[in-house]
């Protein structure tokens, strides 16, 4: 699906490997100095330079003199191209237009009901939204190198298609990527939602310190579903089948409580937010919290924000719904934690809006149930981008796509001299 | 600790890893004619060809003209070195000596106490062993181009020594690379007894057919301890701190039993080898078993094969007994299916003596378990190796290490002309 123009024969692959190499490295450390590429890549100082040259001249890069210095340094020219973003998620669709350096330029967004409306008809509302980003930016058509799609299942990624969702009637191998792939001249890329979350924690959240640059971590979204996106290496690691990750249907032994899947006792229908929800309304109804009573009697729902503010005020029966719902969470983690040993956890989700509460019994059932050399240095933090974080990692999937080693050197032969 | 002599400021990179190339490429896929490696490297044909004659010249290569042909094929000269590896378990020092294809020669073991026996004890026995297979193979000082050495425990890869051991008194810290280099004076690598299993399985088990070439795949071994070997696109991933894999402390949830560790109701003090027998002497004790207690009556200790043995004679008890154990171990692979999703998991270890039955619980289990997209082409298949595996596995550490890119430049210095 996400093929880059038709030049398959490509005959100047180490004209299109160096030119890669050396964006690469100045798109994930730039602004750099020549010297400080020569020095990275151990290439020639006059190889360094001719390729900077070819570079500039493409307008993939810019040149800045920083004050008081006399020499140029190298960036990418972010204003160069743009990138959109989709993320499609259960109640809610988001589009953002991005610059080559992933950040958000404009974004717009509405409702969805995933499990009533059909994929033609959310996707041609993506479209439109798309549209009418580039229309709001004065953009041509070629401006656009890539656009990005996340959706929250299962994705077979080179084929650009759902596999499995859970609960999106119609969606099940629907052609996302091709159905877009012929309303726009550029590449198309789909993928999981939490595989695109990782790479904006990567790039610009909670991992993109240097501390965390390759290495390997875990993005736990904890929403009405839960699932997580896993980083090895810098890369996002997928599974055969594309299923890796897929977190939310773990099974909590012993627990019976029946989930959307068919299963039962799953993490997601435990301590989902959708099974949080339930158990507040539940606790209001049944005059356990007042707190929750009151909310539910003014005709309003009780979100994760309600559950907040009620465990603030002393709620008890917040204070616990919460502490439960992280100490579940925790629970399976701390298997994970076992088998996997990441340096980082990052927690996004709406059930992030529970508070440091939620955190701190995620932690405190990780720290207790793993072992101790898999918990030294273990870090587990809230997501820096939360709901940005899918629209911007759908972003940073087409950078990487686009901007990898041999794509750049078609893009050179493509960008107007 | 595992330097590879002391040339660090080496002039000639590019050599090394050309000839490192060229020299993987035969290991992984060989014999082969030189046609192939030019097509498989994408170097020229005058360039393959200088470093062939360089290769055999230094005696790393070996070439062979199929019956029928005329052309010669390269291989690896498997006899222009050695290699030793040495497996550590609970009860056993297991030590080979393999050629450059990983293959035993000859071997050497006896039991060992690693809770009563002191490190330097149970080393200067290893070193005993390898003396001895370098004495009967007739083989000189500089015949030896490593040592691996597997332990299980937790290791610290990087500074060759066990960290947080559960059970081995003494070893924490204890710094086996350093006192195996003073007695060798090859390269001494230290790992984890399941990651040297799970590289057997790679390149000589049963995830050494192309299906499953550059495959991330698990190897659990289910014995005393139970624990995971992870290889993530045909290499180790060690996680964090090296504790990747500790599979054996996953806590099943409400399970109270105490393991060693100090928690409750993890998956080997539940379901390992020694909780199996202990159930078994219980079930004899109290009648419930006919066969085990005659077993036990004769004076005979209850081992894996006494429980087959059992089942196959079709002595309830003994059936229950093995496939609960199977479904536990299932129920927590189970779960770290639907994280990792992997093509392939590889059952090793004792507890496999258990028989067929053992190996479909645990399949069944997970199959019960994990999503349907998770375990859509998923193979659970018990190890080629057995107790080879990790002897093998300590040699294939070894030679991934020595013959890495970098290092061939310099064996090709080191060895004659």
């Amino acid at each position: 699906m996400h093929t880059m123009g038709s030049s398959d024969g490509d005959d100047s692959t180490n004209v299109s490997t160096t030119a890669g190499k050396i964006f690469k490295i100045i798109r994930d450390h730039g602004p750099l100095y020549a010297n400080d590429i020569v020095k990275r890549t151990g290439l020639a100082k006059s190889t360094v330079s001719e390729y900077l040259e070819r570079l500039l001249s493409v307008g993939l890069l810019r040149d800045e003199i920083p004050e008081g210095s006399k020499r140029r340094r190298l960036k990418v020219a972010e204003s160069a191209g743009y990138v959109v973003g989709v993320a499609l998620g259960q109640t809610r669709l988001n589009v953002a237009l991005c610059d080559l350096e992933a950040e958000i330029i404009d974004s717009v967004g509405g409702p969805v009901d995933l499990v009533r409306e059909t994929p033609d008809r959310i996707l041609a509302r993506a479209v439109d939204f798309a549209r009418e980003l580039e229309e709001r930016a004065g953009l041509g058509p070629s401006a656009l190198f890539g656009l990005g799609f996340s959706l929250p299942s299962p994705v077979d990624y080179a084929q650009g298609f759902p596999v499995n969702p859970p609960v999106m009637p119609g969606w099940d191998h629907f052609p996302v990527a091709s159905y877009l792939a012929q309303e726009f001249t550029c590449p198309v890329f789909v993928d999981n939602d939490v595989n695109v979350m990782a790479l904006a924690e990567r790039d610009k959240g909670a991992a993109s310190t240097p501390a965390y640059r390759k290495a390997s971590f875990m993005l736990v979204k904890a929403g009405s579903g839960i699932g997580a996106g896993i980083v090895i290496d810098g890369e996002i690691y997928r599974g055969a089948k594309g299923a890796a990750g897929d977190i939310g249907h773990i099974g909590i032994d012993g627990d019976e409580t029946l989930c959307r899947c068919g299963n039962r006792g799953c993490l997601e229908a435990v301590a989902g937010g959708r099974a949080l929800a339930a158990a507040a309304e539940a606790a209001a109804a049944s005059g356990r919290s007042p707190f929750l009573a009151e909310v539910l009697g003014r005709g309003n729902a009780v979100d994760m924000e309600t559950l907040a503010r009620g465990a603030a005020s002393g709620d008890e029966t917040c204070i616990q719904l919460i502490c439960l719902a992280g100490s579940q969470i925790g629970n399976v983690m701390a298997k994970l934690v076992n088998f996997f040993n990441p340096p980082l956890i990052v927690i996004s989700g709406s059930l992030v809006k529970l508070g440091e509460r939620f955190l701190a019994s995620i932690r405190e059932s990780i720290y207790h149930r793993s072992t101790p050399l898999a918990t030294a240095d273990l870090v587990v933090k809230k997501s820096a981008l939360l709901e940005r974080g899918a629209t911007m990692g759908a972003a940073i999937l087409v950078l990487d796509e686009v901007f990898s080693h041999r794509n750049v050197g078609k893009l050179m032969r493509r960008s107007p001299g």
